[in-house]
């Protein structure tokens, strides 16, 4: 690879070393360096702690400066008084990244927590250290074995998040994970006193592990800098953005949350309208739009063809779709014709939304024979087959077989169809419909297939993939 | 009871005896004969069927005037052309009320089903029968032993569904279920040719089962009507309608689901701001409106207290709240106060939102400790606690036992308490963090504490349940 295409920051996500400061030594082994080592990080870790000579056996140290070996990064999990000195060995040790876990600063609300903090950015400016944080949960990178919680998967993908909110971050990486998609690189960036979202946003750009670029913010600092940073993104990719704070009391929220100053609803809205950037209100739809980007990419159009049982149901979704800004039309006179062939009993519609037949087993039947007609109807051009497991599953008895069997025979007519293709996969509460639901839904998104929890999240994510799909355009 | 108190809808609620016409003889034993009997209906079943001579050990007839007993209900279950001569028998045997489960009739858009359907009304007319359908389930009421589905709960309870969509009115009982709540009355009336929603409402109004009253409804035949009777429900208890097909295609998808003429937004807009009725979009929005009127009667303001770790996550809830009419006021200083001797780490936030200690175990505590102190505050009126199972209940590890605690202790505070507390309880999709949240949300609901899904249904929930009171109120 050609130097001129090597990034600083290749270096904080794949650090070749790390010196944990202010390492664990309790014996139940919870920590830093237990959660890199577990993870399988594989480069050096260097505990640095004053009062352990060992932690997770690995030499420990009682001062960064006392490592006789170049460390990369740095993660300081110290009281945030102690946090200044901590950073200027890191300079003496000349060290370029390091993460500030630790709270107490401007998200405090305190003097001393503000000073702290304009302490540690005045640092990092004369020594040239990059800072992540202070108050935040780092960075995780499956790619090289960095995570900053031992629940998240070790599968890479090519989603990138850069969230000033670690918990959402961490919400979002499990709820994907749920639906079998798998992240590049997510950042929790925390207060932002040195790198915020728009260094890393410029970054990801050019990230070729990265094809879909999602953001939590609660505050921007410089406006036109982030501004054609995501227009740059969006050249390249989507770039899917969750503004927090943008009401009232979110705003306030916010301020003793990261001390962000939010900004205000209309800046935000025309910020959306000029970049085409997709906005999105809370981290499950998030998840939604990010699946949708990934796996209906075929999309074309706004009309979408519904399939699923349930007259009532179908009224539903169709409401539900029509106030997301799709379009439900009938279908052509042809494809009416051949659907009437299939499903000749009373009562089941063959217009548009069509129900296939009774029961798991029958759906599947349906699938294999009748989505190859509604693939070709040149009314829609996009399909949503709703699979309510909740009340046709049945709560007595055993419905994995017909529901697995339905999955099966989906991602066979899947695979030859033109149309992207999505399931609503309705659960309700009860335990045995949720395990039987969650099996089928491991076999359909392994395969490609987009899987939401209802029609309402379904026709959003589908209609914001549409949106962009269309700003593209122009 | 004295005679005036009978009403002639009691009899079809709780009929002594009911003849099956078209039961199934199959030897696999499903439909409505093995329904009524599995479900524990303790009245005489009579099967007719020309083909058997007995049916789930039951002496079956060939036509139902061969019945030599009386009859207070009958189920037709036989092809839509057949039924209009059954109605016939049904009136000679001078049988009250007849459920037509049969579709095929006007939602079929055919001049024979259309024709089909006048003929049963006008039958139903000249003959006294009160006919339910056709092209419904019927009805579910417990107290009685009667269902429409073998998955329906035995318990009884005070909530009254009436419902154009037998799909939609399962799911509201299965969703219901999930959260330990039950019905009295459940009617799916289909396509409505005889008694419809509002004969439903006036019986309802004075019912004394009956509590909380919910409506799916696409067309009502006869709105000066329907509306009187929504007032005189509203006088003695709340109405939740979700009118379906309040859009350009979900009006198209009902005409062919029902026959019904959906009406158009601005009538319903009016009828909602005059009637007070609580206006619902999907189902799970009618469980959700359901269980806070059910869970959360203290309520007496909109300022809602919110508790939940993550700073990020609170942003979003205060944003939420706000986006549903709620407000997220600061904590008087007192209550701040108080709150800072028991949560005294940095990051943490004592103001509104609050975060208690971190895992589910720390939580437990805190809400033992300073639940008091957020009930006595003078800023807010109900209090929402957010237990972030999907994030902080770890993927990897037990977490049933920290949630459990964390569940108990949440009752042992709830119960002296004099605002209304509610949950939201964020599962993710991870099947182990699923059972278990399960297991607390059961914890939960039987000791009468509302859990949602997320903070938007939470809120979207109280504040409706805000609404209502607020209009009563006038």
């Amino acid at each position: 690879m050609p130097a001129d295409n090597i990034h600083p920051f290749d270096k904080l996500f794949q650090p070749a070393s790390i010196a944990v400061i202010g390492a664990s030594s309790s014996a139940s082994g919870t920590g830093w360096v237990k959660r890199l080592q577990d993870f399988g990080y594989p480069g050096k870790i260097y505990p640095v702690n004053p009062k352990a000579d060992e932690i997770q056996g690995h030499k420990t140290y009682a001062n960064i400066c006392d490592i006789p070996f170049p460390v990369d990064y740095a993660i300081l999990n110290i009281p945030a008084a102690a946090t200044p000195q901590a950073m200027r060995d890191c300079a003496v040790k000349g060290i370029q990244f390091v993460h500030c876990y630790t709270a107490g600063f401007n998200e405090s609300g305190t003097t001393a927590g503000k000073q702290l903090e304009t302490e540690l950015a005045q640092i990092a400016r004369e020594s040239g250290i990059r800072l992540l944080g202070p108050n935040c949960m780092g960075i995780y990178c499956p790619g090289s074995g960095l995570t900053f919680s031992e629940d998240f998967p070790k599968e890479k993908g090519s989603v990138a998040f850069v969230a000033q909110s670690g918990a959402e971050a961490s919400r979002l990486v499990l709820l994907c994970q749920d639906v079998n998609l798998y992240f590049s690189k997510v950042v929790s960036y925390g207060n932002a006193a040195d790198l915020d979202e728009t260094d890393f946003l410029e970054y990801l750009a050019s990230d070729n592990d990265t094809d879909i670029i999602g953001l939590y913010i609660e505050g921007v600092k410089n406006g036109p800098r982030f501004m054609s940073a995501v227009k740059k993104c969006m050249k390249k990719k989507p770039v899917v953005i969750m503004k927090a704070g943008l009401t009232e009391n979110g705003a306030a929220a916010a301020i003793s949350h990261t001390g962000s100053f939010t900004g205000s609803q209309k800046v935000w809205q025309a910020f959306f309208r000029q970049t085409g950037a997709i906005p999105t209100q809370t981290i499950d739809e998030v998840a939604d739009t990010i699946q949708g980007l990934t796996r209906t990419r075929k999309l074309r159009g706004r009309r979408i063809a519904l399939i699923g049982r349930g007259g009532g149901i179908g009224v539903v979704a169709s409401d539900i779709c029509n106030r997301a800004g799709l379009l439900v039309p009938s279908f052509s006179a042809e494809t009416r014709q051949q659907l009437a062939q299939i499903r000749p009993d009373p009562g089941a519609s063959i217009s548009n939304p069509v129900e296939p037949k009774l029961g798991m087993e029958g759906a599947g039947e349906f699938y294999l024979r009748g989505l190859p007609i509604v693939d070709a109807d040149t009314e829609t051009d996009v399909i949503l087959i709703q699979m309510a497991v909740d009340i046709y599953g049945g709560h007595t008895t055993d419905l994995l077989p017909g529901l697995s069997e339905a999955a099966y025979a989906l991602c066979a007519a899947a695979d030859s169809l033109k149309k992207p293709v999505a399931v609503a996969l309705f659960t309700g509460g009860h335990t045995d419909t949720i395990l039987a639901a969650a099996a089928a839904r491991d076999i359909l998104t392994k395969a490609g297939i987009a899987v939401f929890t209802g029609v309402e999240s379904a026709a959003s994510a589908i209609s914001k993939v549409y949106g962009y799909y269309n700003f593209s355009k122009f």
